[in-house]
Order: C-alpha cells, then sequence, then structure tokens
C-alpha cells in the first residue's frame, strides 16, 4: 500500500493535465494536453532509467534492455476522451513503469528487454479508435481513415513506418480499469480476459402507420412506436436468454417527422450486440427477424467486428500468480476494445483488469481504489518476472 | 348519386388549388393558394345565390336570407394543412353550398336566415389551431397568439372585430370527413359526434444510468431506454384497460447525447392521451405514476384541454333522420379538434362525420367515396329543413 503512494500521485499529477473542474480530464490525442502528458509520462520513464522514443504517428516508448533483444511490451494509452477519468489507459502506462522501476530496484536482471508502452489515440476522438496501436500492429487502413489522419498531420507513410517487426517481440501485456462492474459486484480483485467481445450493429427502421393521434382508437393503429417498444423489450428478452454476458443496447432513437400529435409511421435506431462470438449473437438476430418480417421491420448491419482471442497460456500463469498471492480473480471477456485488439493479431497479448467503482468510465467520476491498484501492479510485476523466465510462452 | 357529382367536381377544382404532385393540396392560411381557394368558394356562394362577406381575419361567409335573421350557420374551414387532402375542411364548406343551393332550387322557403362559412386557419399552421373560430366566438387569445397573428397582418383589433353577436345564431352544423377508421371499420356511413375529446399532454424523462455499452452487463444496468419501452408499453395497456375510445400516442422520443455505444441515461418524450372526459385520463396517468416514481420518471403536463360538449338535441335530430333515411349512424366522440370547439361555446353545435377511407387525412391519400359525401350531404339538407322547423331547438 505504501509503495502504490508513488503511482496513484503520479496518475494525478497525469490527470490533472488537461483537467478542468466538473468536466474531467481532456487529454484528447493530438491536441496540446495530449502532448503535455506524454511529456510528463516520458519524463516517468528516463527517471525509472528507460531509454525513450516517440514513433512516427505519436505512441511512446521507454525500453530496459535485457540479455536478449526480444521484448516484453507492458502498456495501453496516454489519450483520454473528453472529459475523462484519470485512470482509463494512464494506470497501464504509469503502471508499468512502476513495476520496471520497481524490478530495476530490486536489481532485478532480465533475460528480456522490457519496453513500455503509451499508445496515441485509443479513444477514437480524432483519427479512429485505437489508431495508435493499429499502426504499431500494421492493421491495414481504408480510404475514409487515411483522410482522418491527414487531418491531425499524420501521413500514410508516417502510419506504415509506425509498423513493428513483430519478431521483436515476446508478447504484450495491458493492465486496465475494467469500467464496467462485474468485478465490483462479484467482490473480485482481478479480472483475467480471455478475450475481447465481438460486435455487430444494425441500423434498425421499423414501419407503422402514420396517422392522426386523436381519431384513430387504439384497436385500429400501426404504430411504429409501440411496435418498437416490443421489439426492443424483445431483442433484450432474447439476449438474456442467450447467455448472461451476452449485451445489446439501443443508444439512440429517431422518429422522423415526430410530432406530439401524429402516430409514428416510422421510427429508426441503432442496434448494438455484443458477445465473445459473433455466430451466437446473429442467433439472436434470427430469431428477432423471424418474429418481425421485413414488413415491420428492416435490419440493416453496419458492423461486424469478430471478437478478439487472447493469449490462454498468459492467462493461466496470471490466474496461478492470483492463486498463489491469495487475490480473487475470475475469467471474463472485455466488454469494451482495448489496444490489445490490434496487438493480439501479431503477439500474444493479455488484458488484466482491475475493478471500478461504480462501474463508471470515460467521467470524471471515473475512480479504482489505491488498494485495488496495488494489487493490480503486484501481478504485473510477478507476471514480468514469470513471462521473463520465459516458460509459458 | 347523381347529384353528388356535382359538389365532387368542385372539391377536385378547390382540391387542386395548391395541388402539387407526389404532395398534395398545401392551401395553408393566409397563403396564396389559400386567398386563391377562398376567392374560388366566394364564387360558388354567388352562384348559389348567397350574399358573401369576409370578416376582418379573413373568414369568409355566404348568407341566404330567410323570413328571420335568426341564422343557421353551416360550413368548416378552407385551409389545410402543407400536403394535406381535399376533403378535410373543404366538404363542410362545400357541402353547405350544395345544400342551400339544392333546397333554394327544390324552392324551399326558409324561416331562418341561412349562412355558410368557410373559416381560415384551422389547421393551425400559421397562428394557431381552430384561429378563424376563435375569433369568431370570442375565445380570448394570450400574448403568444397576438405575437403570431400579427405575423400574418392581424391586428388584435382585427381578432376582436371577427367575433359574432352569438344572439344572431340559432346553431352551428358541421360536415366532416372522420379522419379515422371507425365509421369504415363498422361499415357504418354517418357518426354523429356527441363532444370532442379532451386532450392533456405530458413532458415524459425517464431516468437511468449513463453507462458503456460493452463493460456492463445487462444485470447491472440502469438502461433508460429499456425502462421507457416498458413505460409506454405499460401506458398503453392502461389506457386499453381504462375504455376502447381512450387513446395514447407517444409521437416523438429524444435520447440526449444518444449514441450507438452508451447506455442511455435518460430519455425525453411527450405523451398524449384523449378521450371524452380528462379526470379517467388523469386516473390513467396518477397509475402510471404509482408505478414508476419520480426517481425513474419525471411527468410535467403542458396540455390540459377540457373536452366539448356537442348539442345533444342536434345530435339526437341526426340519429332520426338516419333512421328515416335507412341510414347506418353510430354516436361516437371526436378524437381531432374541430371549428365546433368554438361555436359551441356560444351556440348548440353539431358535427356530422362520413368516413374516411382508410382512416386517412391530412395526406394527399385523403380519400372519401362519392356515395358517402352524397348520404352526408342528404342528411344535411333534411337537417336544414328541420332545424328550420325550429322545433328541435
Amino acid at each position: 500500500m505504501k509503495e502504490a503512494g508513488s503511482v496513484i500521485s503520479k496518475l494525478y499529477a497525469l490527470g490533472a493535465i488537461g483537467f478542468s473542474e466538473g468536466v474531467g480530464t481532456s487529454r484528447v490525442a493530438y491536441t496540446e494536453p495530449f502532448f503535455e502528458g506524454r511529456k510528463y509520462t516520458e519524463s516517468l520513464m528516463k527517471e525509472a532509467g528507460l531509454v525513450t522514443r516517440i514513433d512516427s504517428v505519436g505512441n511512446l516508448f521507454g525500453m530496459y534492455p535485457g540479455k536478449s533483444n526480444k521484448k516484453i511490451l507492458i502498456g495501453s494509452h496516454l489519450d483520454t476522451v473528453p472529459g475523462g477519468g484519470m485512470y482509463d489507459g494512464a494506470l497501464g502506462v504509469l503502471g508499468g513503469i512502476e513495476c520496471v522501476g520497481r524490478l530495476i530496484r530490486e536489481g532485478c536482471r532480465f533475460n528480456h528487454t522490457i519496453e513500455i508502452v503509451g499508445f496515441i489515440e485509443e479513444e477514437g476522438n480524432a483519427v479512429g479508435g485505437t489508431f495508435g496501436s493499429r499502426c504499431f500492429a500494421g492493421v491495414p487502413f481504408g480510404e475514409k481513415e487515411v483522410a482522418a489522419m491527414v487531418k491531425y498531420g499524420v501521413t500514410p507513410d508516417d502510419a506504415s513506418n509506425a509498423k513493428c517487426n513483430p519478431d521483436d517481440y515476446l508478447c504484450y501485456i495491458e493492465l486496465h480499469i475494467e469500467q464496467g462492474g462485474l468485478l465490483e459486484s462479484r467482490n473480485t480483485s482481478v479480472g483475467i480476459a480471455e478475450g475481447i467481445v465481438g460486435i455487430i450493429r444494425y441500423a434498425a427502421a421499423v414501419k407503422g402507420e402514420s396517422n392522426h393521434a386523436g381519431s384513430t382508437p387504439m384497436s385500429l393503429r400501426s404504430d411504429a412506436m409501440m411496435k418498437s417498444c416490443d421489439i426492443i423489450r424483445q431483442l433484450a428478452e432474447l439476449v438474456k436468454q442467450a447467455d448472461e454476458s451476452m449485451v445489446c443496447t439501443v443508444g439512440d432513437f429517431h422518429i422522423p417527422g415526430g410530432a406530439v400529435n401524429v402516430i409514428p409511421g416510422r421510427t429508426e435506431f441503432p442496434i448494438e450486440l455484443r458477445y465473445k462470438n459473433v455466430p451466437d449473437m446473429e442467433k439472436v438476430i434470427d430469431k428477432l427477424k423471424r418474429r418481425y418480417p421485413e414488413s415491420d421491420m428492416e435490419l440493416n448491419q453496419f458492423l461486424n467486428q469478430k471478437e478478439t482471442v487472447l493469449d490462454p497460456k498468459i492467462s493461466n500463469t496470471v490466474e496461478k500468480i492470483c492463486e498463489r498471492q491469495n487475490i480473487s480473480s475470475v475469467r471474463m471477456f472485455s466488454g469494451a476494445g482495448h489496444d490489445a485488439i490490434n496487438t493480439a493479431f501479431i503477439m500474444p497479448s493479455a488484458l488484466i483488469f482491475i475493478p471500478s467503482v461504480g462501474g463508471i468510465s470515460h467521467s470524471i467520476r471515473e475512480y479504482s481504489r489505491p488498494e485495488d491498484i496495488e494489487t493490480g501492479i503486484s501481478v504485473l510485476c510477478e507476471l514480468i518476472k514469470d513471462l521473463d523466465k520465459g516458460e509459458q510462452l
């Protein structure tokens, strides 16, 4: 607990950059507060004895050489959403620096080179979500994304030049706040992500018959709003029946030409499902389609993002560490996207969660308790030591 | 049926003024097409032998003198919604002219003076709903309405000067399309309105907890969208249980800051109820409030419009006319507002409906069959004759 004080004061110092009272921390990628926050983080890396560099898209790296050039990569992202908190992303970067600093102070001599990364633009408020780690992993970009990056002074060549050589890396480890309430509700200290959920999104349009809200009896109505309420409730039921970890969200809703005294003839809203595999989500959508044919509801898919499978061997190692340190842990899927989605394409990757109080994130109210932060950092330290022995991979 | 041809060709001619292909008839009050349509109607009045005048707010009158100065007023409105049909309003005015024309041709000598009215701005697309008949009935205006009328070149003095002397009038009769599907669904030719429904409107705000759509399990969500679906469905159930003629509509819906990947923390939507009495509607709202306390849902009333009671003696007369002419009829409440709301404040008023095919109105698809129009006109003719005898009032 004494030790956590150091990293917590640094999280506060980083969180103060871009902070405004009543709003939260706005350290959006490619803005001044972001660059200032990155500079502060670089100074912490240097303090800990790391050799730093910034790549062609703005990702920050801090390296501590080991016997081998093969690297264990540890980190997360340095940007926040507008009005965000001080733990999302920052914990994985500052926590990584803290671990390496402690291990160096303990006199640890590494077999592998240890590298800490602070990725840029994970949140997607500038170029697009997980942009920095996409460049690092060499995930190709479309025309739309190229147009977006150019706005922030990043050329397609810059994006290509940020691509790493996967052969240089042993694995990637990301320590992150959960951003949900599962760990808290189960009173569990550590979440071990087996993967990151797949996401499917549909544009839904529900059709009825627009009519006069006064002169049409309830029995003669085809009210698109009432039908939408039924459809959304049934969708939620089907999702709950499918699996307790599947989720669905209707986060927006429109009635074109809506008016207080007109029975809606059409509604439009997005449907999002997240789960550990896409086919099971599509089964839910198929069931919904069987109940509501095209004459009632049109569904057009606009996102089909496959799930990410994280490395089971590292997960087992994390689990064993928790067992021997008497820390409660649970295997879970991450419902939120993370930089590990991209690193998983090119190297064994792991994602470790600590609880978020009230499950709140992307908010000034985002908070993780010091004892949970210390638990996360101590697990990360042990994991670095175990992985450095090279037995698990 | 032969006779109806005449009025139908005139309805077509009036409907052609302001008509545009694929859109419908747009004869909005105080626009050029409205004035052109009123001019055409005035020419029809003169053709039928009526003495015409236009009052200070733009209502058109056509008078046929009888033995007494006491007037039987017959009519409806001459404006349409943008993209409206050719029957709503127009039927009551042209149908009235048709009746008087027929009765004059039949050699009928009236005890009362017969006056046909074409009210301006019933639809509320300029100054406000039923503006012309409000002025005629002397219903007072607030500041907001005065500001609105001035925009259309109508001064508060003009509005006052349009007020009639109620002592001059025996009664008001409005023939109108139903704008609903009740008559059609019951295969009935004539609807006799006992009144016009009261309306209550509330601004509803449903409260939940905004959160990340990926990392919050269904079981830990307080999703304002899902809660809203439950509330709206339960409202509809309570309304159906209360009475088959009570209706409720949620015609618009907003999620402030809505996004595909955010669990809604708040939704906002209007609730409208219509029924023949306000207290029964308020009972429904009270039941809903008991199920959903203020922590779940805020409800703020923004309209409380009392029901209109139409004249039971004239209704009885209409019913008897239908019986002796072997025309099917039904007593009903009007779910839509009409100029009769205002005339009812100052004189016995009646409202007679004929079927709307598919219950459709305020649309290019608005249609009433020639046989139904003829039935309406023949009932109106009989009613004028009966009322002119003066026995029923």
